[in-house]
């Protein structure tokens, strides 16, 4: 019984690992096709957010069967509860990504400012190292990895005040650059919210070896 | 101990109703600031933000321990499972109305739009009534007013759209409206995200009463 219920655990780590690939993926093709303008990679992320969403409620019920059928407690509980919170909140970056995507379907042949989508661009490398730290560090259950990550969320929302600053004077000086102005405003918004979502994660990292449910970077987001 | 173990129960549904509330009124005064370009309420909800982000940790921990020290099943576990999940979309509700009042604060005397102002106040007005017939659904164990409450997001979600677009044509007719234009856009985009995690909410009632884990609005963004 023991066996089976520590297999079962495995799976569900398994899992949430897989579904935090997925969204990795999602994040990083969204910004590829709107780095790109590239619509048909756009349409896919949008396509395949669903698989992530099943993927979520899967890992859900999962939680709860074993919860309520293996009664855990102490550390193999803290195992199961960060799967059930932390998936919310992968489930959330990949909604994100989907918005990324919409708007890259939705910019049509206007003006673009080629010097804000490199620092767009700059900013996604950023999230895409964020995401990959912080799903390494659940998987080597490393609290001072989870810190670090946490800690270099503020260099994101550093670039993603710049790029806001710099998109209202490009707006001002120029209506023409209205439409992409809010788009990469927005785009470089939820690349933001990304990384206030690995801040999450990375709590719950902690939580899973410590017990301990902490906030870090409480103040998060510049707006 | 069963006994003790119903009123601990309570009294978290009680903390949960509370968080709800405390939420709603944030998010109340956030846009009422935000209106009546009142900066003093707007920072009365930047400083109120620690409160419900302390109320969610506390139900996080007592929902932890019901579970570990309890070991509930079927029903039990279920109303324990809502809360532990359902009071991290009321913290980031919370979020959202900071957002919003942060928004107010940076304003400045800047041109202002009257006939949006209006929209978002409109707007605000529908997300209001729908973060309160979730929180009534929830006290109720209302399936249908779930369901209802999902669908009226509907509306939230057209009337941001409409917002968006009209706020976009202003900006580019003016290049003095581009700072509160991007405001509104930020502000109405707030709102409907707000309207996303009352859905949320509403998906856990019907999880709380069925045990049914469901999808309601799956596709709930315009962008």
């Amino acid at each position: 019984m023991r066996q089976t219920f520590e297999e079962e655990l495995t799976s569900l780590h398994h899992h949430f690992s897989e579904m935090g690939m997925m969204v990795n993926e999602a994040i990083y093709k969204s910004v590829k096709s709107f780095i790109n303008h590239d619509k048909e990679l756009a349409q896919e992320v949008i396509d395949h957010d669903h698989q992530i969403n099943e993927l979520e409620l899967t890992l859900e019920k999962k939680c709860f069967e074993l919860i309520a059928l293996q009664q855990p407690v102490t550390s193999d509980l803290r195992r199961i509860v960060t799967v059930m919170k932390a998936c919310a909140d992968l489930e959330r970056m990949g909604d994100h990504a989907v918005s990324i995507a919409r708007s890259t379907i939705r910019v049509k042949g206007t003006k673009r400012i080629p010097q804000i989508e490199v620092k767009i661009a700059e900013l996604s490398e950023k999230v895409k190292v964020i995401v990959r730290a912080a799903l390494e560090a659940y998987l080597k259950k490393d609290v001072e990895q989870a810190r670090k990550t946490a800690d270099s969320d503020d260099a994101i929302n550093a670039l993603s005040k710049e790029i806001f600053e710099q998109c209202i004077e490009e707006m001002k000086a120029d209506p023409e650059l209205v439409i992409c102005g809010t788009d990469y405003l927005l785009v470089s918004r939820y690349l933001e919210r990304i990384g206030d979502y690995v801040t999450n994660i990375c709590e719950w990292v902690i939580y899973l070896e410590t017990g301990k449910i902490t906030e870090l970077n409480s103040n998060h987001t510049f707006n």
